[in-house]
């Protein structure tokens, strides 16, 4: 299956999440770890069509997400800012574009080295509630605190699903 | 806002639905109506990119569907074919070009009359239960019967929403 840019911008308007991961780690030095992340998901009938959009980018992965429901993925930061100028030269028609806006400015942070600062992960943070629900109180809540640092242990307190091991935001709808 | 054709696949592949109802009308002899709708439902957001999908086809309705969600709407049997035609030449990607192929099938099963017959009305039903959902089962026990003519009372057995007047199929996801 051979996609057209313009389909792909018009089934990531629909479709596509850009998301940005926070995430406990006492691994790195400030506690936290940022984890930006383009998605589309579909259900498994269309798994065809998660690895057509592989092949269009020319890299990311395509896993399960949960139950029926599997993802087209990409996280490495180098490959998402390749997806940041394709949709930079075929702007999204939809508010997803915001987000997008928001997305690309949390990945030139992260170039510049800003989320291992405690400052800069703040801010990061401060974008991240403005995502797709506009609402991840914890998030906020966490951030807004003094422990971004390394004082780290409830896992109910990240933004990570503790059961899949996966992101799952609430669905831009 | 100006669309371009693969765009449009691309966002109806996404958040399209082609869709058959069927409502009890005391009024037509058969006493059911068959409505098919071609629609595209957004938050209220992007009401924008439903009026911009009505330039592109150049009729239909932009309303409300409910609460913060607004719809993009076809109806007109003669507007459905047009919408046919588009995307058929503009063939869908994901599996909704299932649902599309069977939403033809009836559009011209309607245009030969065949709605107004009892068989022609089971066959139709049949078809829309296999649509969006695969799962309409009181529409399926509503054709199975030998209801379809008349004695018309409980609308609760319809496919139509009492509360809002609008058809609301589960989505197809």
């Amino acid at each position: 299956m051979q996609l057209n840019p313009d389909w792909v911008v018009g089934f990531v308007d629909g479709e596509g999440c850009f998301f940005v991961g926070i995430q406990r780690n006492p691994t790195v030095k400030i506690g936290f770890q940022v984890i930006p992340e383009f998605r589309v998901v579909q259900h498994k009938r269309d798994l065809d069509v998660l690895y057509a959009l592989k092949t269009f980018f020319g890299f990311g992965r395509v896993c399960q997400n949960h139950d029926d429901r599997w993802e087209y993925r990409v996280r490495r930061l180098d490959q998402l800012r390749e997806v940041g100028v394709f949709f930079q030269s075929h702007r999204l028609k939809t508010k997803k574009r915001v987000d997008f806006q928001r997305f690309r400015d949390v990945l030139t942070m992260m170039e510049e080295g800003r989320h291992l600062t405690k400052e800069g992960l703040r801010e990061i943070a401060k974008i991240a509630t403005l995502m797709n629900t506009g609402n991840r109180p914890r998030l906020a809540a966490l951030m807004d605190e003094d422990r971004v640092q390394s004082d780290v242990k409830a896992p109910e307190e990240t933004e990570r699903n503790s059961l899949s091991g996966k992101f799952r935001p609430a669905r831009m709808e």
